[in-house]
């Protein structure tokens, strides 16, 4: 079939190689990863099936990783991917949601069967989909293997960037800076909230330029009022009110590149206290984004940031940001390198990040964030959004 | 603050009851539930904040559940449930995405600090975010507790639905109706895929009647030509050829609760492979919910669907149907009755399905479903979408 894949062999072909180095640093000789940007990362398969286990295979022995998945998705496999088609193998279809019985079993006997059930087995112990279950059903079936924790390991080869990559972050914050521009342009008093949101939505996808783009890992998000005190909040049918603080948060994805983008709005004047947050967030941005050039340490970027709001009378308990690139739902963040203090991950140019300036008080909040690539200049901004407590009248 | 909660407090009262007499049965003195649809069901509680740990607890000696989350999100808590100030309590925020660290130690000691410490305790160990490091934790902080699988309790106990939920479900399929009528409306050769996808986001949340719509669990499914052989690829850039197969999944959904949808259209003359297809779906389907009547089983709808099937040459390996309600991403089936063989769950009035008739064969699909509610006259249709192969000249 004409499928026009994101990356040439070549670049995955980089990348399984330095997941194979990788685990032999670490001692694994099988990899399993079920997180669906890690399956993607590694051999471009993509498809909404990640609501099953489903799994991408490195073994230290193997040429090419190995797709294991749902009898109807092995032809997603054969569409989006270059594996050959020995490595798609498949579970048995009466194991999905089973009481007793579970995907992982057929894993399990398709990893003896190849011989490597005493195997140094790792795991994505943490990753969203990878369930205490599933688990406990590759334990039980491969009673020799020796299992550990990844800790993350084909997320943390994600870290840098590749220049291919990069093409794709650059215009996912070009789409970004479109989404976000049409969403202030619709809000308005007496619109309604869903009204901004199918707005969102729209352009999400229409992309920009011919480049469309794919759906994004957290929904457009929408705080109003009060509401600006917390950020996962979705949208309702009330409509804007007059005289009110809004908070929204939007992604645009191509590719499934993320770039996130968070701007605070204000329909009417502004009180002091809203415009005083809003200063010192976008002070406090602008000076982390100058110390995150290579070298720098992700606590030094966010020390940077924490010193300005202190002086503004403000703090931040949570981390002000975290590495993105390629993801899928539930979550656009690498859960790798967080701007935080004790993160001692020292930056390198191509990496990305989103720096999540929110700032959320007990009655309001503000949020004026930025995605960057860090460069040699400090960070590069992604999109190009005033950078400011946007008013409208 | 002003916001509109989905339900009267007697509805949740009711299913909390419900789950307490469940847990009774069960053995159970704590049930603790990750998965965002039970966490929901049990208390309101709504937001983009699943992809860090979080969970609702319901104790046999508690009157109301407890809800346990990420500070940020404590809010959202406040604003979109009723529960008491007491019974929101929160981790430490250095806890996210940490090697070392988990959310969920701080949830075993503040189990640990009520003197649940050796209670029976049930997690939900395939609930998609319950991973198998927050297992660990949760383990390695209650050396005492006795765990045990829920085993879907709390999904169970949602199977059938409450007059008050399936006014949510009929506008879910009202506007499900429309989000079709305009996607098909769309296609026509030279359109390209995402422009389709665009006009489904959009209709989905602008919804019907000022009745506004939710994101879905799973995002806008297009297949084409080839491609319908497999049922979960997104869209790409490729315009609709003009002589092909068409096969759309989406979804509606009204304060989360569910109805999906496919069609398969042909742009084109029809070859005759694909009408016999689609003619046998549709037969087969409709045989289907004749028998969805209180008291038949699920086994006994799947079969009278296969029968169909066989008798015209087809078979699907695949079940075919799966509850459906409240949810969120990344699946909309309740993962538990499943309409397919050894499925011996008894209907009763109230339950709903999504009746999936795809049928994957090599080169070609097709899919024409129905999600419907059970009733005395058989599965009554949530949705209204000319049930045929759609042609388009």
């Amino acid at each position: 079939m004409d499928y026009q894949k994101p990356f040439e062999k070549a670049e995955f072909d980089r990348r399984v190689k330095d997941v194979k180095n990788r685990m032999s640093d670490a001692g694994i000789d099988l990899l399993i990863c079920q997180d669906p940007a890690n399956m993607n990362w590694l051999t471009g398969f993509d498809g909404w099936s990640f609501y099953v286990p489903q799994a991408v295979l490195v073994h230290a022995d193997e040429v090419a990783p190995l797709w294991f998945g749902r009898p109807q998705d092995a032809k997603a496999a054969r569409i989006t991917t270059d594996l050959p088609e020995e490595n798609i193998q498949t579970f048995s279809e009466t194991r999905v949601h089973h009481l007793t019985e579970h995907p992982f079993d057929d894993l399990a006997a398709f990893i003896l069967s190849r011989g490597w059930g005493s195997s140094r087995i790792a795991v994505e112990l943490d990753a969203h989909y990878y369930t205490a279950r599933a688990h406990a059903h590759m334990v039980k079936g491969l009673p020799n293997a020796r299992f550990s924790d990844s800790q993350q390991l084909v997320n943390w080869a994600r870290l840098i960037k590749s220049d291919a990559e990069l093409v794709y972050m650059r215009e996912a914050g070009q789409l970004m800076t479109e989404v976000m521009n049409r969403a202030v342009a619709k809000v308005a008093p007496g619109v309604r909230e869903y009204e901004v949101i199918a707005e969102v939505y729209q352009s999400q996808v229409m992309g920009l330029e011919g480049k469309y783009g794919d759906y994004t890992s957290i929904c457009p998000l929408i705080q109003v009022g009060e509401g600006t005190s917390t950020p996962h909040l979705t949208w309702s049918d009330k409509p804007l009110p007059d005289d009110t603080l809004i908070s929204i948060e939007l992604g645009a994805a191509r590719r499934h590149y993320h770039a996130p983008l968070t701007r605070t709005l204000y329909l009417g004047s502004p009180p002091k206290d809203v415009l005083r947050l809003a200063d010192a967030i976008v002070e406090g941005t602008a000076a982390a984004l100058e110390v995150a050039r290579p070298g720098a340490t992700c606590e030094e970027v966010e020390a940077a940031w924490q010193k300005v709001l202190n002086r503004h009378g403000y703090k931040k308990e949570s981390r002000s940001g975290y590495s993105i690139g390629v993801n899928y739902p539930p979550d656009w963040g690498e859960r790798t390198a967080s701007l935080r203090p004790g993160d001692e991950t020292v930056l390198q140019a191509g990496m990305c990040f989103h720096f999540q300036s929110g700032v959320w008080l007990e009655q309001i909040g503000a949020a004026i964030s930025e995605p960057f690539v860090v460069g040699e200049k400090g960070g590069e901004h992604l999109c190009d959004v005033r950078r400011e407590l946007i008013v409208i009248h």
